[in-house]
């Protein structure tokens, strides 16, 4: 029997007793033993999720150090705004009005300038609008009489705060003034309202205005003082970076299209990150947007002014979106199950090859463009290859009709039967090109549009440029020479 | 010299005295003038710009009434809210806190339930994790003495402030408890440095957090009594919009192509914006995963039950970005400059309308089932179709080569010689025509979707297959009486 209940798989604990008999310690298939198990397994199965997400933390801290840094500053900024707590001269002097110094800290401060300095901007501007409306109504109100006051108060409160709820789905005002016109209906419901009741409100809107102004400078200063982040920056990095991985992500496509190992590449993860890196141009729409809309408030930083042209960015962007969304639709052509037949492949993949690396030269030399800030003299006659290259493209796709019909001296068709090609099996390849000649003519578009933020933001000419004036320079006081030395 | 003067362009003004001579005036060129006219003209450039911000709400109040129904809501809110200063007996009850109550509507009513009711969750469960956790820090630094009280208040403030920043880094956190994190920060900072002055901090936190919940049900009510926007049903409805719109302006870029009067077309305002509606596809990213983002917090309403998959309706989204980006791409192919030989371009036009036409079929019939809900039962036949149509298009194309090199039997080429067509020529019609093939596979993708939202979502069954199973029984009844009859 025993053997039956090992054979079953169970465990079991027997007991030696000291006379010789033994006891089967029967298993406890009780409450108390089920909970354990049961807490047991929610504890470790809680404990690994709680390592997961620490671990996926501390991978975000790793990968970008700088949030890490603001959220220190964060640390730093409440940690000076308590001082006025803690110091009685200063606190006597803003009264229990303290708390919105603490307030305006914690919520103006953002992790870019442009965003916080948008707040505080709004916050001030709106506290102040706010307060002297509600002091106006407030006195209007008292002037007509007690029956009249609160009805005078409460009708311009639902009025107001309706007009400013109203303006925050006006596009132009929610871009720039949202966060404004919260704080105004905040600020004038208090006002109009706690004012029935308090009476010194001008004390209290002077109280209340200089400890925002308090909290809003020491999130600027903690801010601006120790590794700032720069919204604008950060545009202009996303956009640059963009670019890059667009240059990269249409390379890798046509050469995996070409290439012959194409399964090798497949199995690459990074490979297949790069070519996906298309996706990034084409998501980034929304996080560009809210960029520049920040760029706008930050004042001159780094290599840019104050009045940077922030909105040509968002051209670059929509024109880097266009052709992103071809090199999707060409991403699609190459996954594509119809295989074209190999000496078509071949005969296209020299002149391919050649736009795609031309286009990615363009995009990269665009790149390179921006991060510098200096005007490329490469750009131009990198555009013109590329063209060339495309039209080169063009050419070799007029002969193929020719291919088509005629007998193909070419290796493995020895035979000198007219090999008969189906369009059928040559779609995705002519589909490939057509979306390729397209993708050049959009990265021009691209250029065009880089070439007009070089103008609006005055960007520097290039170095060649001034070298080459300069060596023109130097050749003409050569020739100068020469001749003087041929007269002598 | 008058004349002179006259040649000189100038206007000038004479007065003819009684006594036959006459005075010219001389035209003042003082700044009184200058600034009058600047001054009007400022003004009336200013109004202008009023006049026409005015418009522009005017329409957008027209066109979105719901907006304008939140902006009343809105007001009718504070206007509740403001009640607790006037009734003596509730504002005695939560003494000078009613100013959190004011507060917290101002804050928390946002245009979507969803997006309310998260930021009421958050704040209450915010509110309530900070207070808790500030008393009992501040209890520790109490028990520690005087000297070590601000430094355990000071480092507490500091560290949980950086973690709770950077938590909101956190995607996952970010998505659901950005705004609690805030109010997590903001509250632990007030109750823990405010604790060292007042003392009192149970009775703060009392009625700090019961006008909080005052405030957060007065939102809930008024949102939720007088229309009620839902993030979930914005969602379901901006999805079935954007098939439609994709379907019509698929339909609408190959009835472009391939019909004659293009350029007719072309001119009408109407037919242009059908074009572009696939680019609200597009650019939609944002909008549905913030709305997926607030849908998940509301409860069963209309249709949809708390715990309807929102993320699926992602999922439909990113497939008919996907089929977007195709037609965008078939859009660029359309514009070309290059024109197919009118012969190749009627050979297929015919199949390429019908594929086209089938998949705006499909797409609408998918609209149809997601707007009321209803699994369609002829879904499965319209893929086919579809399908069905492509393969026809595939077709089509294998009989083009003969097309390219023999006599072809049309009434504009009666000579009986090769028709030889440059593959240039017909590269845009080439990619027309793989693009389509290629979105007509997306659309299936979108299909198989929307299919697994009708599986997630429990999607009630077609009604023509209750009827077609009532139809087979009724059948079954009247064969088994013809039979019964024959017997007899």
């Amino acid at each position: 029997m025993a053997k039956e209940k090992e054979l079953s798989g169970e465990l079991e604990w027997r007991m030696n007793m000291p006379d010789g008999t033994s006891e089967t310690l029967e298993r406890e298939n009780g409450l108390v033993p089920r909970v354990c198990m049961g807490l047991q397994g929610l504890i470790s199965r809680f404990i690994s999720k709680i390592w997961r997400f620490l671990e996926k933390a501390w991978n975000l801290g790793v990968a970008e150090p700088k949030k890490v840094i603001h959220c220190l500053k964060v640390g730093l900024a409440l940690s000076f705004v308590s001082v006025f707590y803690y110091m009685r001269p200063l606190y006597e002097g803003v009264g229990g009005n303290a708390m919105w110094a603490v307030m305006t800290v914690v919520v103006v401060y953002e992790y870019t300038m442009g965003a916080m300095l948008s707040k505080c901007i709004n916050r001030i501007s709106g506290t102040f609008l706010a307060g002297s409306l509600g002091i106006g109504v407030h006195w209007v109100a008292s002037q007509s009489g007690e029956k009249f006051e609160p009805v005078i108060l409460g009708v311009s409160v639902f009025l107001l705060a309706s007009a400013a709820t109203f303006s925050r789905f006006i596009p132009s005002i929610k871009a720039r003034f949202d966060y404004g016109a919260m704080i105004f209906i905040l600020t004038f419901s208090l006002v109009s309202v706690s004012g029935y009741r308090v009476g010194e409100l001008f004390e209290l809107a002077q109280t209340r205005f200089s400890t925002i102004a308090i909290g809003t400078t020491i999130c600027i200063l903690t801010s601006m003082l120790f590794w700032p982040v720069w919204a604008g920056t950060e545009l202009h990095l996303l956009i640059t970076r963009n670019t890059e991985k667009l240059a990269d992500s249409l390379d890798g496509c046509i050469a995996e299209y070409f290439s012959d190992n194409r399964d090798v590449d497949k199995s690459n993860d990074d490979s297949s990150k790069i070519l996906q890196g298309y996706k990034c141009a084409l998501n980034s729409k929304g996080t560009e947007e809210s960029l520049a809309n920040f760029a706008r408030w930050e004042p001159t930083h780094g290599r840019f002014y104050f009045r940077h042209p922030w909105k040509q960015y968002l051209k670059i962007g929509a024109a880097m979106r266009g052709c992103a969304c071809c090199v999707e639709s060409l991403s699609s052509c190459i996954n594509s199950e119809i295989k074209a037949p190999d000496f078509l492949k071949k005969n296209f993949s020299d002149v391919c090859m050649k736009l795609s690396s031309q286009c990615s030269v363009v995009l990269k030399e665009l790149a390179v463009t921006m991060m510098t800030m200096t005007r490329s003299s490469k750009i131009d006659f990198s555009v013109g290859e590329m063209n060339f290259a495309a039209q080169e493209l063009q050419n070799a796709l007029k002969s193929l009709p020719n291919l088509l019909i005629l007998p193909l001296p070419l290796e493995n068709n020895e035979r000198g039967e007219p090999s008969t090609v189906n369009l059928v099996e040559i779609l995705p390849l002519a589909t490939a090109i057509s979306l390729l000649i397209e993708i050049a003519a959009r990265i021009e578009r691209i250029a065009d549009e880089v070439n007009e933020l070089a103008i609006l933001a005055e960007f520097s000419p290039a170095s060649d440029e001034k070298s080459q004036k300069s060596q023109s320079n130097t050749d003409k006081i050569d020739d100068a020479t020469t001749k003087t030395l041929q007269k002598v």
